[in-house]
């Protein structure tokens, strides 16, 4: 089969790697192209527009960063989406917001294309080694044709229901590990106000009940107070909260530890830790200066 | 060594068992003579009052559940602290605020008596399999002289700090228990009114990135509906989230995720759901009424 | 000058009536034609549709409940907007989310008209004695062709800025009623747990230094328990504090009180109160069942 | 009578000046004595300590800042407490939590005095006037002895209940002022961020249904950015709210707004404006520097 695949950036560049090693034929596209070498070199070919990778492809991968980009990929002046033939499918690995994936959703089916959302978990040590788990939404039709793709590049396929509930589900995944990371950060806080050592606060926390196995991968930037090169922008994760916020609303649910938490991250953005690491709302809590932790 | 035991529930008596299978001499005191009945047969000897078990130890160990119960076995009428001789340990196992555990402290040291505040985390499993952890405040030396009669009993002694750090660590993981039920209720419930099918869901949030281990052990009353039989009850957990929220504002420090978390048990305790166990906060944000939920 | 006034409810009704009696020439459409029958004997005359009114009017006057409301009367099938004349002004009274307002004004602007927003602040007893506030967004010139008209109506015309920003400051005051009625409910509520006498609490707190004058005006209904015939539902306030964080997010501001008030009204709302008076948030917050406050 | 009264300062100066020109004999103490000179100008005598002040008079008037100040007068060293015969009068006209209040009467009755609480409200000007408020908390005979006094200094006397239901009341008036200048802070900074002209904001939120009084005397502070020379403190009120979040945990009552207002002024006192006056608030969720704005 061939595949299109759009966004090479840390994930995608392996992810479309773990592709084209299965034996597949990748045709790739990048806004930069030095980030496809590594991939042309396994032999994918390189496509000089988002439209050019339609005219090729079978199916249309894309794992992008922001909305906007998905959006300018598919739709833009040289987008795919209009270049796709009709009945060929396209799968968005972008975390996005639920709205924004039927959005999609709906304009794919104005031109024919079969969509599907499907969001990933798992870190760039998982997508190397294919590991990473897929969230998907949209017709168990659709997902029965592209699953033993997504087996090239992960270990486990969720079909999560229609259009839009992969992106439900990943934004409700964010949602807990901002909350989750917020309440650690204040016992954390409270238990180093109180006196206790912090080595044996960090393991009792950590290792203890209530420690997410995400708040271990955590503890090497508390330790050291460093908090650049983000995994996963304190920004970002502000936003998830907001979108889960605005969904509860729109579904007449409350959250207010939620709620709390997306305020609390407001403050933090606004006191410009935007771009350091989520796990820097510790630092927040904790009132430590820039100048103490790096942000 | 010789040993008195107060306080012969779930937990005190699967420990004072251990410490008597270890080949110590064991005796003790419960409120109700029947649950100390299996202690008795493996060789225990019965004291009639908390003073008669401090006439006969040299060393008295306190397993009891609420403050007031631990007051009254200590300083009450036949309490066993004035019945103690000077130079003799206190060790106070029960999960109690810092402060109760300062104040225990101060009247221990009134009478000559060491005192160590050594709350436990671990199930009845782990009691039962001598598998507990102690979190203990108090002097390195008190700790030292006691640690062997601890470790029959479970498998990692913490030393946090001085007298009554043991209770604040304690304190601290509960806080963070709370605020990351209510987090991760939030989070279900947001899903299920999406329209996520529940397994998939859980699944989701229970394995995932923020999936905490006491967590998975929540999933089946989630799924039942049954919050009977609390294994920690809904209003002690709000009181340990006040407790925590107290000693923030004494200690300086902002909390305001663990806040909302507490005035969210608050309105649960208030709708009637204080008996339930604490994973009832799901079904009191989902809306549940008492007649769908067993509490 | 001829003004075209649709939507004839409690304020419409009253508005439009002053209108006609400072002698202006009045055409009227609403849903329903009964109510415009005190307008026409006024000398009102009657226009079967939204798209009649434009017809024959210089400036269509709006004064609608939902934002669907607008829309429909301004976009339907026989909407108004694409029957008035480039150059003539339309006036939205509405209540309506600054996004709304700007969406309207687009769409205005596509057709050559101009458009102000221009939300009310007063009861229906000062929508009779013209003496409403009007909160104007939208180009001076276009404010000063209208402001004789609004004076008719009103007594106080206060211009915003540009086209959106009348509903954005009517929307930060029903932000500020919702919050400060949940501060002032949640004092109520603690005073009387306290054991604090009702008349001296209700006296200390609406007629002290907190004291908003809104809230004098909900003491009846607070001493009654009666929450029906809401003069602004519970429903619509929590809609408003929900678009005030969706605008907060938005700009990169905070509001950690806001947003509490808000999962309050959320939780409120859930809990069946959707159409009661707004200040039914004190009967939610005293646990009052809907028998006891009648909702 | 001859009244004895201890606390001289801002408001405590002004009303024994009040007492003394109703043609009272007042005998007064202060930690400083150069803060009585006035009142020995006018007739008042000195007294060298607390317990002197007692040993002269037929009531004892408090009027300290702190609670310690309160009970080091009442019960130090030189107290006067146990130097005022049995059968007499103490009012504490202090602003101290109810808690305190049934303590200092607890006291007053082991030593057979009868106690009134009874804090005050007023500007300094009011206390100038003797337009102040007394809330008071005891026995109607106790008060009822009094009242003619407390007339002297003001012209509201309002009995709130039994002992220590004076300062219950204040609480309670404190948490109100302080949740409502949250959400008047955070209404301020979405209008500003939304672009709306600061001086129609400050009108309309001031001016209009939820503008209450003591908000409208803060404007001058907000227009300036000086909140120096604190009228109330931050932290002070910051500290009641955190009073009225423990009452309402002991009452059985839930308050999240409340609860979201105490962590932000907790943010706020961490981030260095315990000192400034509490409309200060406003500066913290403005993000305004504390160069910026005069702390």
């Amino acid at each position: 089969m061939k595949i299109g695949f759009i966004g090479l950036g840390i994930m995608g560049s392996r992810m479309a790697a773990n592709l084209r090693n299965a034996g597949h034929t990748v045709v790739v596209h990048n806004r930069t192209r030095e980030k496809a070498e590594h991939l042309l070199s396994l032999g994918a070919t390189w496509a000089a527009s988002p439209a050019d990778v339609a005219l090729e492809a079978e199916a249309v991968f894309t794992m992008l960063a922001p909305p906007e980009a998905v959006r300018q990929a598919a739709l833009g002046g040289d987008g795919f989406l209009r270049a796709l033939a009709p009945g060929r499918l396209w799968v968005d690995f972008s975390t996005v917001d639920p709205s924004f994936s039927r959005e999609m959703a709906e304009k794919a089916r104005e031109t024919g294309v079969r969509f599907l959302d499907a969001p990933v978990t798992g870190s760039k040590g998982y997508a190397a080694e294919a590991k990473l788990t897929f969230w998907v939404g949209g017709a168990t039709v659709d997902l029965e044709a592209i699953k033993p793709l997504l087996e090239c590049m992960g270990n486990r396929v969720i079909h999560c229901g229609g259009q839009g509930m992969g992106s439900s589900l990943k934004m409700v995944m964010n949602q807990m590990l901002g909350t989750v990371m917020a309440a650690f950060s204040e016992g954390l806080v409270l238990g180093e106000a109180l006196g206790l050592p912090r080595k044996e606060l960090l393991d009792a926390l950590l290792d203890g009940a209530a420690g997410a196995p995400f708040l271990k991968l955590k503890r090497g930037r508390i330790e050291t107070g460093n908090y650049e090169a983000a995994d996963f922008s304190l920004r970002w994760l502000h936003k998830d909260l907001h979108l889960a916020a605005v969904s509860a609303y729109d579904s007449g649910v409350a959250m207010p530890v939620t709620n709390a938490a997306k305020e609390t991250f407001g403050l933090a953005v606004r006191g410009g830790r935007g771009d350091a690491d989520f796990s820097a709302i510790y630092a927040f809590l904790a009132g430590h200066s820039s100048t103490e932790s790096r942000l």
